[in-house]
């Protein structure tokens, strides 16, 4: 195992530690626990957002803690929930007196903690309402059932711009609702990662193997087999989510190319051509391109594919809100 | 060699097409070839600042063509030089009136294009200077023979501000040469990367070891052997900065923590936090913590560590003006 770290079992906080030294203007933590993530901006009367989960995804979760979109964080170890407790804290730290928006993504670990920690919320009457992330077209047939993965940026820059105009809490949980509604996801990974105090691969994939539909933890995906070129993934990737959410002629769309890690810039760009292309064929229009690490998985090499539909202009104007965060900025 | 591309030979222009078809708000390419990159939001009678050198490093080159940055780019293929013509054709399409300020890195087939371009541009009357980075302590112990890698950032930001301020050629040069000589910056590798057109790795490295100051094209550096801690990275790296640029306590500087492609922002900001605590203990204040990809070299595993002494007030004011480029954004 190759990392740049101290020892594996400070993995979490030593990266915590890292982050709050570098962006003291811009976040804490609460409760003394440095798993406790908070924007140090709270902002009086607004919807608070709360998100979560274990970390190695990063700029997810905790990078999206910022100016017009999240609130706080609960960290989770390396590829584990939060605790109830945690979250609560957070929930706590940054509660504006306008209620808090849960927003994750669904895995089992997260929802269990999660409503636990709205539980305790509401013993002290903190009004909080919950909503998953759960794009990932491959991961199962039934929507509910879908894991969450890159495409919850959709959902965090809707709500978080809706928040930031000071919606209601009904309110931010529709907008995020909606960008939910409209976004599909599909990934695939190259390489496994490595847990470091695991300390080898969570699974391995031959010289020349591909895993389509591998979720971010390493979850096993629709198929394993030869690598395909750039512009083949795209119009499978495409087949699968356009037979998911259909798309006509003249609909526009978002488009997000994320990395899930080891692939390189260059190669992101060589699949967004390959899936513009495609999409321009179809006739789609995509009125923003993203392309970067938005949600990663350690140094696993892959990409997914998400696509959010424009339901209307109110969600090209919450696509289009500035954005500051220490991870992440949008003019 | 596991990459998501479509031919070996297409990696640059596909790469080129994904990006001028994902942000055609943004930039465009001069004389009908991809390789000239240039802003699409010319300003007239600001000096022109230009760059360039070889694929392979996204953000680098092209990614810091935008506002209050620069505005064009020479693209070469991975790892090597633009022509001199396409730099000379970047040159007409956004020299604005005021000269222009070639700014890139020390290596020998750029500096002979770029110095080729210059003359070009003589006959045509447009005024040229150059400047180029050469931060990577380990690479030589003579400064000016020393490439040019990450720390280039710092002289982007100070050149890009002072001529969006509207400077003439002689300022914008200035800011660039102060950056220059307040910046320095130490890298290390964990695994090599692969050359599309080359189809293996560059160079080898063992199960468990690292290479310091290896160059971004897989240049040799002082020692290869067994992986360090992050603590230990960060000291030896400091030691090599400090003794080459000596700081005082009570002095600030900028901090640069930059990933060389497959290492994880955790690890980053592990490191981060290892320098960081360095640099308080010895009383250097860090005026401002950047962490991210900002140089790589494809997916090559490391990080290097720039640190830019702020000389004065102004630097400050530069290092702090908002850019927005389809690649960088900062507020």
């Amino acid at each position: 195992m190759k990392k740049i770290i101290n020892a594996p079992e400070q993995y979490t906080d030593d990266m915590l530690k890292g982050i709050y030294a570098a962006h003291s203007d811009a976040v804490k933590y609460a409760d003394g626990d440095l798993r406790c993530y908070c924007t140090a901006k709270k902002k009086d009367g607004k919807v608070a957002i709360i998100t979560g989960g274990g970390t190695g995804h990063l700029p997810l979760f905790l990078g999206y803690v910022g100016e017009n979109l999240l609130d706080g964080c609960g960290v989770g170890g390396v590829f584990q929930s939060p605790s109830a407790e945690q979250i609560f804290n957070v929930s706590k730290e940054v509660e504006a007196g306008a209620g808090i928006l849960y927003l994750y993504g669904n895995y089992t670990g997260d929802i269990m903690n999660f409503d636990m920690a709205a539980e305790m919320c509401e013993m002290e009457d903190i009004e909080t309402r919950s909503i998953v992330g759960a794009d990932d077209v491959n991961s199962n047939a039934n929507p509910d059932t879908r894991r969450g993965v890159a495409g919850i940026f959709f959902m965090y820059k809707c709500a978080g711009a809706k928040a930031a105009q000071m919606g209601t809490l009904d309110e931010v949980l529709a907008a995020a609702q909606k960008a939910k509604d409209n976004t599909r996801t599909v990934g695939f990974a190259l390489t496994p990662c490595i847990i470091p105090e695991v300390g080898h691969p969570n699974f391995t994939l031959g010289e020349n193997e591909m895993a389509m539909g591998m979720g971010i933890h390493g979850e096993p995906g629709v198929w394993n087999g030869p690598l395909k070129t750039a512009d083949e993934i795209a119009a499978e990737s495409l087949d699968t989510l356009l037979e998911d959410m259909p798309l006509s002629a003249g609909e526009e769309v978002c488009l997000l190319i994320n990395g899930l890690g080891a692939t390189s810039v260059e190669e992101l760009y060589i699949l967004s051509g390959s899936v513009t292309r495609i999409l321009k064929e179809k006739g789609v229009s995509i009125y923003r391109t993203f392309v970067g690490e938005y949600a990663t998985s350690m140094e696993m090499a892959g990409a997914s594919i998400s696509i959010c539909r424009m339901a209307d202009q109110e969600m090209k104007e919450q696509i289009d809100m500035p954005v500051n965060t220490p991870f992440y900025c949008q003019k």
